[in-house]
Parts: structure tokens; sequence; C-alpha cells
């Protein structure tokens, strides 16, 4: 049986839809025992669950937020969430759709850093041309700035990633940069790409373009948080443009219409396959417990999707194989 | 009459291309006249026309160059052309679709940079879901790292360009970061903002999300070299990646192609809307003469867009208008 902490308040969209998602997900997966953080009456849909234990907490974390503030706020729903994360044994891993500042200070201050692991990295599994591979993609967002060797700390900790997650044996890191030749992209990425070399770090192939990142054929690419964070919305971005752009080729007249009835299935598989919603959010890589940081307008499809993303990554052992891959490092 | 120098070398498809692509421009444009650059044998074609003049150049700049190498090769067609914009005073541009970093270290050592700018930006208009409308965006690359006062600068030029050439009374301006509120970004970022708020830039908005960047709403967004890089050629593979996935849809059997006979017509407006080569390439603003450089893969379109964006740009009266106001301001 695995147990999540789940930080239920602070969604763009309100605790109901997320409440929604984790009694799914319970129906769902026998498996899975939760502990719910959060206002009491809004959980009260809950009470009574055998897997379910309430908690009731009296602040929300608001979406901006310093560390200062975070951590005065001691009866917030995340930071119980963490904290019982942090000090329970039996729970595995934490699950917010809050402020992603505060998840990831929280996340670092409460469960704090594997022993070795210099940086944590925000991670996501970006969709590619070939729906069967996802390609991770690490820090998009938790830091703004990283050192060469934070970047390498990356390499290590998303290429374990993509090994238990995905199954693959030696996954292909990638350094991003704004030009494959040597030489290029931040002083930083010039610094990660010596020590990657010179320690032939398994699976590395150098630099990478941001143009290439959806074509299927990366494993793993490292950038710092900041790159990362705008490639990751220029995607974002892009895609919602080009659907929009082509809702409205099809809803021009009958004809259009018509053939829109046609390749129904295919376009609903082709969004299907590129539905950030699926993928069910970002996990903070490189702290001692699972962290899951589900997105600010999750629905509840969403959220039992985040909440599946931190169940498998609990069975997968991955932050046992890394805590052993950074002892022997350190 | 408008007089162009243009480097015919080093391009990815060779100069065959884009000398159709002058020669088409030169049959379309009576305005123009124009000084090529390049190996004699190659140009021949173009010998004898009334309005073309022939240099004969040994060296071609390689994609990769350093600065120094840059100014070694004298008699490259690269450098040549733009010394000719420099010293001829009829000679109002220059294009070329070689090296990125070559011709930027040319304009900036040789064009030089208009008095009081203290950064020049490589500018290119985006593309977005209104079809009418184009997103100047700057810096794209010619730096990696640039200063609060160098984004400054890229505001003034970018909106400027945004009046001269799209016509646009008081353009929107906004600054990439990765969250819209005070103090999110780069500490680059931030510094901006205080300049441009302190001062109540003409038009200043505050920042924006790569996710918006498409959406239409934005007249100019200022970003440093690396960030905006990444975000032009994550747009770039993200519309590739999904206009494959598209034609995947489309082929899948008889009935959606039918379906595809029913939309092509919407789809292909929304392609070309979509379509890198129609933009011409980019512009490096902030130096003395238009300075155009196509995509190293330009064919012989996108090099009739390039010849045709250096003539729109003179036509504009855009860099008296830039002399002037950074004369005011300095």
């Amino acid at each position: 049986m695995v147990k999540l902490a789940i930080d239920l308040m602070g969604s763009d969209l309100g605790s109901k839809e997320l409440l929604k998602g984790v009694r799914e997900y319970l129906d769902k997966n026998g498996d899975v025992k939760v502990v719910v953080f959060g206002s009491q009456e809004e959980l009260i849909d809950l009470k009574g669950h055998a897997r379910v234990e309430i908690v009731n907490t009296t602040d929300i974390v608001p979406m901006e937020i310093t560390p200062l503030s975070f951590l005065r706020l001691k009866d917030s729903s995340m930071q119980q969430a963490i904290k019982r994360c942090a000090l329970d044994e039996d729970v595995k891993g934490v699950v917010s759709s809050g402020s992603t500042g505060g998840f990831v200070t929280g996340c670092q201050l409460i469960l704090k850093n594997i022993k070795g692991v210099i940086r944590a990295g925000l991670t996501a599994p970006f969709p590619t041309i070939d729906s069967e591979k996802k390609t991770v993609v690490l820090d998009i967002g938790a830091s703004n700035y990283n050192t060469g060797e934070e970047l390498v700390c990356f390499a290590r900790l998303g290429s374990l990633y993509s090994k238990y997650l995905f199954g693959n044996p030696n996954p292909s890191v990638y350094l991003l940069s704004n030009g494959t030749e040597k030489g290029k992209g931040l002083k930083e990425t010039v610094e990660a790409d010596e020590i990657l070399s010179n320690e032939n770090f398994s699976g590395y192939k150098g630099r990478c373009e941001a143009r290439e990142v959806l074509d299927g054929k990366h494993d793993v690419i490292v950038t710092t948080g900041y790159a990362g964070n705008i490639l990751l919305k220029s995607i974002e971005g892009t895609a919602k443009m080009m659907g929009a752009s082509l809702k409205n080729v099809f809803k021009k007249n009958f004809l259009t219409k018509l053939a829109y009835l046609m390749v129904r299935k295919g376009l609903g598989r082709m969004s299907q396959n590129m539905d950030y919603k699926k993928l069910g959010g970002a996990i903070l890589l490189g702290v001692n417990k699972v962290a899951v940081k589900s997105h600010g307008n999750s629905d509840a499809y969403a959220f039992f999707n985040a909440l599946d993303v931190a169940y498998r990554m609990v069975q997968s052992g991955l932050i046992p194989a890394i805590k052993k891959e950074f002892e022997n490092e350190g």
C-alpha cells in the first residue's frame, strides 16, 4: 500500500476539482492511501473513507510567496502536507496543485535534498512526435540560474528518472544550447559539457537545440531553470495557438465541418498526445521523497494523473536509486 | 532607387538558390539595384544585368567563426559586402544567408552601432494567431547575456521597428519572463523593469510569459539573446512537430485523405501564416545601416523575402528614426 500526503488548497479551480480527482483515483487504485490537508468543511466529502485521513489546516499558501513567508505559514495545507511526508516514514510522497515557488521552497527546506544532490530540479516528461516516447527535461523552473556542476547533477537525476520511469537502460543525455557546436551556450553549458565529456558520462551526446526537443530522439535534456521554463511555456503556447488555428480551419463551412468528422479520431489522438494534463505535472527531482507539483489550474483529470505519477514514482524505486547513486558519487 | 549589398556565399543550399531569389526580386522590383559578392564563376548568371554589380571574392566565412578569424578573412564575400555597405553612401543595406555569428560580428565591427545604441539586437517578427499581426521579438541571439540597460535599449529599438514597419503608433512593449509578477525573471529583467517603469516608457506593459508570445496581443517582446533564441527555436520545433502529426492524421485512410481535400485551402493559409521563410530572416537592429540575416538554409523564396525585408526597411525610414531618437536620448 502506497501512502501519499496531498495538499488540496491553493489551486486555481478550487479544492472541489482536486477532491474529485482524489476520489476517482482512490476508486481506481486500491493500493493507495492518502492523507489530505485543507479546510475541513471543504474536505467533508472524503470523510469516513477507509483509505483517507483528513487533516484540518487553516492557512493557504498564496501563488506568490517568499521562503520566509512560506515558513511563517505554519498551518498551511502545503507546509503541513510536506512536513507529514518528511516526518512520517509511511508517507512516500507529497502532491500539491498550489504555488510552485512555495512547493519548491517547502520541499527543499523540509524534505531536503538527497545527500550529494547539490540542486533539485523541477522535471517534466515532454510529449514528442512519437506518442510512445517522452523526453525528460530539467530544470523547468525550480531555479533561475544554475552552475555547470548543477547541470551535471540534473544530468544524473534525469538519466535515473528516464531509466526507472520509462525503462530506458541507457538514456541519451543532452545539454540544451543555442547551437550544437563545442563552445556554444551559456558559460555554465560550456562548463557542464566539459565535466560530462571528461568523465565519459553514460549516454551523454553533447548539445541539442530547442527545435529538436519534441522530435522523439532525446531521452533527457538538461537546461538551466530559466531557459527550461521559457522552453516549456513556448511549446505550450505554440501548441495552443496552432490548435486554435486548426479549429478555425474546420469551423469555416459545411464541408470543413464534415471534414472534421472524418478526422476527429486522429485529431483526438493527436491532441491527447500533446495534452499536458495527461502528464500530471512536474516532479521535483533530488529531494528525499516523491514530490509532484500538479499544474496550478488542474482539473480533476489532471490531478488524478498527478496522483498516478506520484504512485508510479514510489513504485519505481527511483528515490532509493538516486540515494544509492549519489552516495557512491559523493 | 534602393541599392543593397548582397553576400551570396556560405548558405546551406548554395549560391544557386540565392541567385534565383535575387533574379526574381530584381524582376519584381524595378526600384532596386544590387552589388553581389561571391565567387565570379558562381555569379556568372547575373552578369550584364543593368541593375547588378558583381564583386569577385575568394573566401567564404564558415558557419562557426570567431571575431578574430572573421576579420582575417578579408576577401570573404561577407566581409566585403558589409564593408561596401559601410563605406558606400549609396548602399543602404546588406543581406546575407551565411554564418549568423560572422554577420553579427561583422556588422558590429564594420557598420558599427548607431551612436547611443549600447547593444544591437537580432530581431524577428513572429507570426501570431492573428494573421494580420506580427510580434517583434528581440534579441533572438546576437548576444548570450544582456544587462538591464541593454534590454531597455532593445525596448527602444523594438518599439521603433514596430512603429515604422508595422505602423503601430504606440506599440505595446513587454519583457519576457518566467512569470508576470513584479520581481520575476532574471536579475536583468528586474533591472530593466525598474528602468522602464521609472521612466514611464511609452507603451510599456510589464512582463509577459513565453506561452503568450503568439497570442497576437503583444507588439514588442524584449528578451536576453539566449532566452530569445530558445524561444524562437522551440516555437519552430513545436510547429514542425504538430505539422508532421497533422500530416499523419490526414494520411491515414481514404476518408481522411478526402477530408484533407476539403480543408486544404484553410490548412494552406494556416501553414503560410506560420511560414518562417515568408518572414525573410532576422534583422540586426541598432547598427548604422539595414542589416538582414536570412536563414542559413534559405531557398530562393526565403532569400527573395529577405531582400524584400531589406528594401522595405530602407523605405520605412527606420534607421534615420533610430539615429534621431538615440541622439536625443544620449
